[in-house]
């Protein structure tokens, strides 16, 4: 079996697309695809949320959880949440998106600092029983992460 | 010949990429490519603000003159000036972008209102003479507006 | 645990970028990838060809085979054995390619007819066991396509 | 006014997608695009095929006329008449297409000798007048062609 680690929890000050805040343990037995990003990020923009909607809207809820997570390190004063919000309007995005908790005494939020995300965008898998299993930073291909989740999809 | 009206001035409260302000007469003797967009639509981002940076890339600035139009007619709160310098710095856009001037009463700035733009992103070619010669409203192929160009610029 | 069918051999009359025959009998133990194509045929070319030696030179040739079917069943007189060599010497093809053997009083050739294949291109997934896991016609998403390798290689 | 040489003409063995012959002197007064390719070479059917076809529904045949050259200088015993017909059906192309004429003692035909083309797929542009006035080989950017015959269209 892995040994992979546990992924710890985020620390999420505000949800977008979620009546209720989401957690990883509320979230036991589904895969969950977390993907780091910023609404000032061309590649994120471009590439890394377009497919996270895609992934979302493909395999719905039941069996795998998308989430985004607005992890902001720079441009503070202007990816607000009200930014964030229209952002997420103009571009359909249906899938949670959690604001990342700012960070005190330096730019980097919270959980993008227990994380160890190197930038945007990143992605996260996580198994059925919380433990990080892959951890990307740029843009990955659509068949590649479609065989990650497929195997984490496939494990019980 | 054309008998195609002079495009008015255009209402500009700030300049981003030039270092002075630029204007519709002190262009004369170019043929002037106008892109109106919003820095949160998904249409300007995906594809007219990237066609016009390639456009404003393949020409320099002798013949043509690319200018882009921030035309916010929608959330305003958070498309500031501060919010479209950080798009542009992100986005690695090197042409020169006016600030639409805030309209009195309304919501759509002056310069929207006056060349009765429908929305973003919205395409203006103007002639060497100062002559709206094509006006698009959605997004424009690359080869059709390659075309427009050639003819714009074919003439004395 | 499922109950799909062992997928019948295929007939092939001759193998390109294979050194000796391949068996489906012989493959057992690995996933099998099996793509209908046509030379001739646009959707083949532009979509499932390429897509086909991208996850070839993703997996390599250990957990994993891709292997091309050359289903010629119209223009035969122009889809030669001479007229495919000279397409995947084109088009860079490395993963193995079999020529599907002719019908007999049927332009249909022998192995398309046994595995009902509506078309090209057609797409064919193989369990380690051998068993028929997916049967599609027509271009396949990359995210799909990689959940569905990835659920089959999780398989022991 | 250009100096630019008289391109000489076509030597062509067959046409398809065409009642009759057509000559260069015949086009005159039109903008002619002509695009040399073979049906095996992946650039010319993933790109410069499709680029044709797309420039030939956009204009019409009024003012410009867009003709595809068959230059086979290799593989000449599978990219035959018939394989190129077949082709031409596949993938809907409904320009012209005239057949290089082949060489004597040698795999080059003719008129890829004449025009001096260094490989496929290369780009011919003629003005109203008959001149060559572009000759670029590999692809070419959908916004620069435009822009080429944007120019030449606005030329008397």
């Amino acid at each position: 079996m892995t040994s992979a680690p546990l992924l710890p929890e985020w620390q999420i000050v505000e949800w977008l697309n979620s009546d209720s805040p989401l957690s990883l343990s509320g979230l036991r037995g589904k895969v969950i695809m977390i993907h780091s990003f910023q609404m000032l990020c061309p590649g994120c923009v471009n590439h890394a949320m377009p497919q996270a909607e895609k992934v979302h809207r493909y395999f719905g809820n039941e069996q795998l959880q998308v989430i985004g997570l607005h992890t902001v390190f720079e441009h503070h004063s202007v990816m607000t949440r009200d930014a964030l919000a229209a952002f997420i309007h103009e571009n359909r995005i249906s899938h949670p998106v959690g604001v990342d908790q700012p960070g005190e005494l330096t730019p980097i939020p919270k959980t993008m600092q227990d994380y160890g995300l190197r930038g945007t965008p990143s992605l996260l898998l996580v198994d059925r029983a919380g433990r990080l299993r892959a951890h990307e930073f740029g843009q990955i291909d659509d068949l590649a992460l479609g065989v990650w989740l497929g195997k984490l999809l496939a494990e019980p």
